[in-house]
């Protein structure tokens, strides 16, 4: 089987995230994390990006990625 | 030519951190960010994972993606 799927070439990472911005970044304070925990994509996937919304699960099944979200916890 | 090249095959993103884990997952507390911006690497090829150490300038260049960090800000 072909190491290539659909949207992926030349080990890009992102595919669907603002893909017309130069660079992807986002800037949050740290006194805005007013939630128990606040979980944050790292697989590039999620549809609440920059948010995780649990898609690296079946990322991660999907291509036998190990990725996982940064999470920031309030206490 | 072909659509993938070195360590880059079915769309994974990871290819260097914790390669044995699972899932590849970090939890920080809040108050844990004491200095003035704290940057999380989100394109998986920094030296300082979880933290960013520049490295997605490159990869952007190599791969023509538009990946960067998370930033959190002390104020
Ligand atoms: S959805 Fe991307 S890390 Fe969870
Ligand atoms: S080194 Fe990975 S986002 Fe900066």
């Amino acid at each position: 089987k072909l190491l290539f799927s659909g949207g992926s070439k030349s080990g890009r990472v992102n595919h669907l995230q603002d893909l017309k911005s130069p660079k992807v970044v986002q800037i949050v304070k740290k006194d805005d994390h007013k939630e128990e925990k606040t979980v944050y994509c790292r697989c590039w996937k999620s549809s609440k990006f920059p948010l995780c919304d649990g898609t690296h699960v079946k990322h991660n099944e999907q291509t036998g990625d190990n990725v996982g979200p940064l999470i920031i916890t309030r206490a």
